[in-house]
């Protein structure tokens, strides 16, 4: 996953353009599933309308003397997002409005972006600012602001119902680690490893550009949507090896919430739980009134959470292949809890009789005390009330160590299964 | 509010009387469209009949030696309330059980009532008790108990619905200040708040004597009052600046409830809750089975809870001007809550795109900041399902600063009220 | 109460038998209304079977030198339950597998059964265990393995109403003092206690083998159960004097728990409060899914959670006179609540006028307020929806005192009652 971060690192992502274009590329290679839709600038989706495109080949300042003091080539957030074209020069005292620094963090680049309104600009360390001498500087940023397209990914993995986990990650920051890349890297893993094996419930994975991305796909797809997700998640900043954290959807108590708790307490034991106050991602549009989609947050260090967040102290050793592998174990821990579950139903009245079945292990060790002591509370709470999930967290045991009783158990028609 | 406390301060109120008109009449003068209404006594209500109506013009005890040595001129408290006309002479002895005081609380009279016992006596300090001689006593009580009328104060101040918003509190007993005078006065100041803004309720305000009055009122009221009443407070003990308190309707949870824990949170921070098991004041009556309105206390300290209540200590003293304005403001800001509360929906699906409607604002400050996160919020949580006190508490402010924010938003299309 | 268990602790008691039936008959002795039942070997019951039955009459091990090492008569927990006959001699080596005991608790003979397969053996202490010599020794145990039945014993005690309160004991392990005989004598100072007053609801009490007994007993009476049973305990480990214990229903909140909680808090204040994860006796066939029985379990050391349990050293020194008492008190106290309990509803709006009825004391002191002060929530909380119960807990009293208040407001026709 690291190395794939690596890969996609040095492209200039925005909300739109080739930079999305040529990211999606280097998913679909490693997905080949998956199918990107173009949708035109100017298509309307609720309250929104899809933006120009932009595009951008080079941009730079030169200082008095002719040097070339920032190089969009050496960092993609060297230069304002969606900026439009320039080329002119002016005195420092002019060029200053269109700089942008993080004064507390002066060795850091800061990642800003303009999207609704027409301007251009820089980003630089104020390290780097303060030591502007005063002069005539030319500045040249050749971009492109255009009807054009918005670009997103989207792959579609049947299972045996048709019923959908919905999985939603975004590729419109440029060069950042935890806060952009983690999120499509580990959910390329997911894929993967679901591809791989058999599924209970169909899997919608989109790729997408943070709120206007998520706008357009609800736009076109929520009446299905709304039908056919029973859970799902955003996966963002997922790369890091500081905290675990959880964000839940508006109201909380969904299943996705229930299997990201369960996920989380059983991989990482203690995490951060934070508000839907403290939303920021695409759960915004997700968890809005009227969508009320069950998407949750499984997340190492929260976006907005960390001081490296939107600048270019966000980088590839902020993250770690340790902490993907994290973000992305809490992830798949909690798509197997979804799996696991279901609503089971005692076939006898009373306890069953276990021994002339076989069930009882004949070598009785504290491990077959614990299954046969989880296989009885299985049976006591199998009442068509409480899931597999309830139980799990009654048990404080792995749900996913569970399915396999119920399983069994199924085998034996000493359970059915109602859902 | 203080100098209303003092003029009325002196009149000798009971459950009935001239006292209780002579109180009327003041108010009345403070609200002209106040109107009193007698009711007869013998009226039957519910379980209750109203009682013969009590007057005394003069009271007193003469020592052996001939000197007035306890006046009801200088204290309505040196009277037993309600007591029967008395004109005798009798010695030490049998004038004893007659006499009230607080052996714990030496240098205060007691305050003592017997409505529905004919009996006579006199409250005094334990000191003065004390330093009675032996010899021959001389009392005079120049009191009538007859038939006559009870009597309350009614004012209706019409909003833009006729769902109404009701106050009660009560105007019975004689020269106390937290635990008589602070809840009309506090009143009159709220009654003329109100009629000087627009209002979304209407508001009904009774000042009637304690227990037999709620009663007299509910019998002849209860199907329009359950009808239209929306919430409603007892005012009493709001007048003394030691605490803030806030005692339930009967199960609690009541728009009432609601409004007045989050004007106490915003208003006072710290505060008391007490338990409708502590209950004492009207809320006996309004709370009570198949009565059942949403009436809740804001008091400052509660009656029954601070040493000088009952007492002479419980003066003009003991409460203050600033008491009774911390008093107001917090019966204010809940009236302010339930006119501010509503129940909204949004309109669009997704976030709205808030920049194109100029509701973002152009300068960027802490506070701004904090109005579009507030303003963000509320879209959030506009669900038809959460009203705005709900809102404000999840965020913790004030829901009088969200009122505005729903007001722009509704303005610009982007919320329906519902209710 | 010990006097009855010290009676019965030599009896050697398994799921079947004549130990059984000996030890129904003593009870029959105290509860003469008691009838006995005896179902067939092989009687089909849920998943389950009827067992054969097993009788012993003697059992022992002659060592090397042929002195009876191991003496079923001396106490009937050297044999294992359920032991098929054996008349043999081997050498020490070929007996070890046979012989259990308890290495960490070396003074201590173990319980050991074995119902459903078939086998032999013996239980010593580990002392003994370790003084064994090899040689040859020669073990007998005279017992029969043969079609036959179970038996256990059932108690109805009408009441005025059809509803049935259900207690259930056990009456199938050896000799043992807490987790045996402290449930049964229990059980029938409770029924002694009951038969002798006026009852709201009919009793039923059996007297079963644990598990096997329930299962029994509710594949023949589930509908009938179902449809009358209001409430019940599982009565078992009620007679030491250290812990007092509550162990819910399976989903909790019934009136037997609620009761249960009622009665331990008000007797015994502090108790230990166990999940239905920590079930292991009959309640794990009376709320099993689908069977749904409000059975609760009230103890003093629970089961398997003090270490003289399931060994020798749980004997009649273990439980005590006062131990009983303790259990059957707060049983007792528990069935009090129950009749106790009831919905009320005020018959007057407002509250009613007390003292024109003579309910006021005429002497006041702290008891008679008290009491006035209960009969007024009493009233304030007759809404038809909190039920005594409620009412107790929320004044923190007993019911029973509240119950006699609640007659007496039924008496003068301030209250109607709803169930």
């Amino acid at each position: 996953m690291h190395g794939l971060a690596a890969e996609l690192f040095p492209i200039c992502r925005s909300i739109t353009g080739d930079g999305v274009r040529q990211t999606l590329a280097v998913l679909q290679r490693e997905l080949p599933g998956m199918r990107t839709v173009e949708v035109p600038s100017g298509t309307p989706c609720f309250d929104w309308i899809v933006p120009p495109e932009w595009n951008i080949r080079d941009a730079y300042i030169l200082d008095p003397d002719g040097r070339k003091i920032v190089d969009f080539k050496q960092s993609s957030l060297h230069v304002v997002g969606y900026s439009i074209p320039v080329d002119t020069a002016l005195p420092l005292e002019d060029l200053r409005p269109h700089l942008h620094t993080l004064p507390e963090q002066p060795d850091a680049i800061p990642y800003v972006t303009s999207y609704y309104r027409e301007r251009w600009g820089f980003c630089l360390t104020h390290q780097q600012y303060q030591s502007l001498k005063p002069g005539n500087y030319r500045v040249r940023i050749d971009s492109t602001l255009a009807s054009g397209h918005l670009t997103y990914g989207e792959l579609l993995i049947p299972g045996e119902r048709k019923e959908e986990v919905f999985i939603s990650t975004y590729v419109c920051h440029p060069s950042m680690g935890n806060n952009e890349l983690s999120g499509p890297v580990v959910t390329v893993e997911l894929a993967k490893w679901l591809v791989e094996r058999a599924r209970r419930y169909s899997y919608r994975i989109v790729f997408i550009p943070e709120t206007i991305g998520s706008i357009v796909y609800l736009s076109r797809h929520l009446d299905l949507l709304k039908r056919q997700v029973v859970a799902g998640f955003n996966v963002t900043c997922v790369g890091d090896d500081l905290d675990y954290s959880y964000l839940p959807t508006r109201l909380g108590g969904t299943l996705s919430d229930r299997a990201a708790l369960h996920a989380l307490k059983q991989h990482a034991g203690e995490f951060k739980r934070y508000s839907y106050l403290d939303r920021g991602s695409d759960e915004r549009q997700y968890c809005s009134p009227g969508v009320d989609l069950p998407i949750a947050s499984i997340m190492r260090s929260k976006y907005a959470a960390y001081p490296e967040y939107h600048t270019s102290k966000d980088d590839l050793g902020f993250i770690s292949p340790a902490g993907l592998v994290g973000g992305f174990e809490a992830l798949r821990k909690a798509v197997q809890a979804i799996e696991a579950n279901g609503v089971f139903r005692a076939t006898t009245l009373c306890e069953p009789n276990l021994g002339k079945r076989g069930l009882y292990p004949t070598l009785s060790t504290k491990e077959t005390a614990g299954q046969v002591r989880s296989m009885m509370n299985l049976l006591a709470y199998a009442d068509g009330r409480h899931d597999l999930l309830a139980v799990a967290e009654m048990l404080n045991v792995p749900v996913w160590t569970l399915a396999p009783i119920a399983r069994q158990l199924l085998e034996h028609g000493l359970l059915e299964q109602l859902d």
